[in-house]
């Protein structure tokens, strides 16, 4: 297996001051083909599945928080500190798919990039990672808030209120599993980006 | 600016059929020089100074969260989930902290992993990850407790309890600090590897 700087080394000419820079190579002619075209479609729709899920899980859970107060008998959820985290954290994680949601579009449809590449794979990256562990953290504090109450009379005396709470912050887990999964995807086209200088995984 | 595969093909030769996949070449002859050997060893001594860090910060935050329960008067910490939630997770960092530790120390002084290279680089990248997002979640946990508690009379009747309850969370989330440092690191040997068939960064 001969590779082709040494031939072309052997060959008598200067290899390319870049040939250690394998993603700064043009792109190939075969690059894109049909074939990896629809790859990187199918691989486009996945994240913007995740985003989609991600989005509805987090828009659902900061709602149902959020509308968690209708009975005047009932505590105000936003007198505990960790439901208000709760809240924040989902609220952020839906903008954010939002937008993600629209770069995706932007990305499938006109098959660039809404920011330059370099850019956008790192922002995507980057956010993912943080935003996952902000509403865990978000949802593991709601947790044990949640049990604290069950233990004491709050419950007993307004069950609806610890229910929808629980429903809230399982819906703010489903989130993160979701944008877990995208973080998964965004640092697969991060690695892509650095080995091929493109977010093509071809 | 020519990539030497355009300069192969120009002269007639075939390009080798891995020219796709810079990641596949056998180690070119300067790859084990002491420049680089140099550079390994200061990266492997900074993930062992991460690990260090984080297994002392784990294993002081399980202690101190342990030998909470002193005085007869005060709270049992294991009545609380949440507080057992934060010694587990700790343990659990500090258990796999300790491994690493071996694991690179074993790498520094024989200049090979302990398991098979691969094996080695996604086991620490994948724990890493998993055990960062576990300690996270359950200081978390641990901190949304003491909050309540706060708000609830055991504090004032057993302020000892409460302080001694803070500062093994505030060391757990130093724990996660460096585990999250030690999991950049271990990715970018992730990626190394994924790149150059060895988690050698040159």
């Amino acid at each position: 297996m001969r590779s082709p700087q040494v031939q072309a080394a052997r060959n008598g000419e200067t290899p390319s001051p870049h040939h250690h820079h394998p993603h700064r190579f043009p792109n190939p002619p075969t690059f894109h083909s049909t074939v990896s075209l629809q790859k990187l479609r199918r691989f486009n729709s996945l994240i913007f599945a995740f985003r989609l899920i991600s989005f509805s899980f987090s828009l659902a859970s900061s709602v149902f928080m959020l509308t968690n107060s209708r009975a005047s008998s009932s505590p105000r959820w936003y007198d505990f500190d960790a439901f208000r985290f709760v809240f924040a954290a989902n609220a952020i994680v839906a903008l954010y798919s939002l937008f993600e949601m629209v770069a995706s579009v932007w990305e499938i449809s006109r098959g660039a990039t809404l920011f330059p590449e370099i850019v956008q794979v790192w922002f995507d990256f980057g956010h993912d990672q943080v935003f996952a562990y902000l509403l865990l953290s978000a949802d593991s504090a709601g947790t044990a808030l949640v049990r604290v109450l069950k233990g004491a009379d709050t419950c007993t005396t307004s069950n609806a209120f610890c229910v929808q709470s629980d429903i809230a912050i399982a819906l703010g887990f489903g989130g993160f599993l979701f944008l877990g999964f995208s973080s998964l995807l965004s640092g697969f086209r991060v690695v892509c980006f650095i080995i091929n200088g493109s977010r093509f995984h071809l």
